[in-house]
């Protein structure tokens, strides 16, 4: 226990899980830590979903991204959860939120600290962060994520630490943490490179403010990844073809650009086509950092990789962490607000590609609403990187569900991407590059490279009936949701 | 003209326009200057739409954003425009945009010299730049406006120069151009406060590419701006009373935040509002300085604005201009990618003040397309503030054309900003605080606090309706867009 909780004073903190929930009130603001399944807190928030049987109580939980263990699910059943925010990607706690019965606040995921720092949101009363050990002056090293949990800890009145022994002490310098200037004046972010360490290898607060700690083994989820088929293949053949077509005219090198990519089968399917690609010594400036960043470390095309949580799958994990000292000199695990800051996007000049759930013929892009109406998961990290991307890149199949819809419409039926931020759209059937494009010509790309043969020619004859109606981005709008309403009528779109 | 041509060499190159307008060829990309109807170089474009009467010629027009003196009509007229980019704002040009004559690129305002330095974009055969002088050094000094003109000098093959000797030299000093750096990496962008210097007076190009210098005189038009009315009025009156509440919560003191505001007639009210405020010492980092700037200055309350144009009225212009050397210290003009820069923007934690065409019951912000369809004018740069101010404040008049029209819609047919991007909606009917909100909290006060009596029953029925579908953000998509539908069959919503 020595070597986990250096700083000596604090031992006397360490209690039960159900002691240390015990600091959470009804009404409370709750930080915890967590990103993309990987280091959140758990023993505490079990603890708090078991008293909560006896004793109800509601909470605001904000979180870095999405949870792991059915944490989100068993807070939601257990109805702690009233308000969540910036991301969830948990089927139950999805129900509820549909229901109207949890409110959800679908944000950026740069920006909710921000927004904390401010003022803007309600404070958080306590922060409850995994963390692999506990330094001598009280920082805190976090575990396999690092999300919104340095801001949290530092603005939290109270901290409660879950120390997970099941995490290596190893990880302690694979950290960055660093948080935006504000007085006199805030200064740039010095990211200038993906590997720029520019901040403390720990989460620096005043050990006093560490009201509990609470000894956990556990392991983290593993990461839901589907192994590619043959459409995500050709998804990644399409765009690495681009690539190269791309370094052909002098605008990439083979190095390309620093990588980002969204969780998710086809994102991770795109980054394994880079292992049989000619490019190498790339870069990765993004997120989660899946299996597919240890493949391309192990294939020698991986350079370095910067980003704020570690996903793995199960077999991935076996593999990567006995050996992890291997990685950890080429890897940076930074504060969400660092690793998807738009000033360092832009700086970096990415290539940003993020999963649509459907695109319209004028390149608007929905990431979040099934129908329009019902969330999915959240906006995460898309825009932060989309909007600022030297190529922002969305990839999609172009039909689901058999067939029944078409990934590519008329009209989306939510935008959490417009056509202003949108580069190019992938699909197994093509690749449409928007650039410079106004929308009529996009349309036509479209519907021509990226949707699926069954439902080309539906898309042309609306664009073509909708050319009568004239206008910079034709529409008819009686019709422009039909095929949507079509759907949730008939079970085809 | 050795005050206005200090580099002796380049004498040889004064031209007529007609004679330098003959440098441009069919299908070349020009990259002419011009912001908001300021500074744009006008004889030699005139000459080439008299030229194209006998000689026809199509041409890709890059500008900074809308341009003065009907030139945009006028090459729209006469067929030279087939291409646009990125923002225009003439009736002339929008009707052939929208009948699909002229392909129209509608950007952000701060991404287009980036994506023409990285290739992405045609490259620019030709700039056409107005200047007040040019330096012994070849040193291009720029009127009222620097838009994109630095980076349109610095990457076209030849440079046309327009002396204008109605602008006063001692527009000397008021430019800071800065392009970033780009090898081996991108440096953050050093301005840290509304102030900051971190460029050069002028435009450094090598003097061998001006190819041609025109001598012309000429007055920049006249901003187009209504005064206030009782609705603009009660905008301004709704908004400082929020900030005077933001400032008795602590979130901003009596010097609020750096503001920007968009051009157009209510938020140039909303400025006006300040001078009868509690606020002081305040400052502008805006695209866009109009006559409510130099009225606040001239009132005491205004210490410094940072723009990329000057667009005044005939009176404030007459009033401004024989005294610039009063203003002079506490203004900087600058290129519009650091005005609308997001890594900028972001830092300096702006309030920033746009217009909306209309908005939904959910914060989506149309900003761009009547009926979904007509392009208006374009995003311009209210994407670039709204994404990364601290504050992101959308107006519009709640109803138009006599009541026919709700600006409130149960679901916008164009999405310019979405719900993540967007704080406070206003119109003269009240504020809506979307701040940490889930979207069925929000409709439940844009309805209530900005919606027009007309029409709030009708959007509350809409809304109540919708509840039964369910869903995070509840729509029923048969209805979404049939306010727009009805309006277009009867002339109302």
């Amino acid at each position: 226990m020595h070597d986990r909780i250096r700083h000596e004073a604090l031992h006397a903190r360490v209690m039960s899980a159900s002691e240390a929930a015990a600091l959470i009130k009804d009404g409370m603001v709750v930080g915890m830590s967590g990103f993309t399944r990987a280091g959140e807190a758990m023993a505490v928030p079990l603890a708090l979903a078991e008293r909560a049987k006896h004793d109800p109580l509601k909470i605001t939980l904000m979180t870095g991204a999405s949870l792991g263990h059915d944490l989100d699910k068993i807070l939601a059943e257990a109805k702690v959860t009233a308000r969540r925010m910036p991301f969830q990607s948990d089927a139950g706690l999805r129900r509820a939120i549909n229901a109207g019965e949890v409110m959800f606040i679908d944000q950026h995921l740069s920006e909710t600290v921000e927004q904390l720092r401010r003022g803007q949101i309600p404070p958080v009363d306590v922060a409850v962060i995994e963390a692999a050990s506990i330094t001598s002056d009280g920082g805190i090293i976090p575990t396999t994520s690092i999300g919104n949990s340095a801001s949290f800890a530092i603005l939290a009145k109270q901290v409660i630490i879950e120390i997970n022994t099941a995490q290596p002490l190893s990880f302690e310098g694979l950290h960055d943490v660093y948080i935006p200037s504000y007085f006199p004046n805030r200064m740039p972010i010095p990211v200038v490179t993906c590997d720029s360490r520019i901040g403390t290898p720990w989460i620096p607060i005043d050990p006093a403010k560490i009201a509990a700690i609470v000894i956990t083994e556990k392991h983290d989820s593993s990461a839901a990844i589907r192994p590619p088929d043959d459409e995500t293949r050709a998804i990644a053949g399409h765009l690495i073809r681009f690539f190269e077509s791309e370094m052909a005219a002098g605008r990439l090198t083979r190095r390309l650009a620093p990588l980002q990519a969204g969780i998710g089968t086809i994102a991770n399917a795109v980054l394994h086509g880079l292992i049989d690609s000619p490019f190498e010594d790339l870069r990765m400036y993004s997120e989660v950092l899946q299996d597919s960043t240890f493949d391309l470390m192990d294939a020698g095309k991986l350079s370095f990789a910067s980003g704020s949580s570690i996903t793995l799958s199960a077999e991935k994990n076996a593999e990567v962490m006995p050996h992890f000292d291997r990685y950890k000199p080429r890897l940076i695990l930074r504060p969400q607000e660092i690793s998807n800051h738009p000033e360092v996007v832009r700086r970096l000049g990415l290539i940003a590609i993020n999963t649509a759930l459907e695109f319209d013929i004028y390149g608007n892009v929905n990431s979040t609403h099934v129908m329009g109406t019902q969330m999915m998961n959240g906006i995460g990290g898309s825009g932060d990187f989309a909007r600022n991307a030297m190529l922002s890149v969305f990839v999609t199949k172009s039909i689901a569900k058999g067939g029944a819809i078409s990934s590519v419409v008329p009209m989306v039926s939510h935008v959490d991407h417009t056509e202003h931020d949108v580069d190019i759209l992938v699909t197994e059937q093509g690749l449409a590059d928007l650039r410079g494009l106004a929308p009529r010509e996009r349309a036509v790309k479209i519907i021509g490279n990226c949707a699926h043969p069954d439902w080309r020619e539906s898309l042309a004859d609306y664009y073509r009936r909708a050319l009568a109606f004239g206008g910079h981005t034709p529409h008819i709008l009686e019709e422009a949701l039909s095929w949507h309403v079509r759907l949730r009528k008939t079970g085809r779109m």
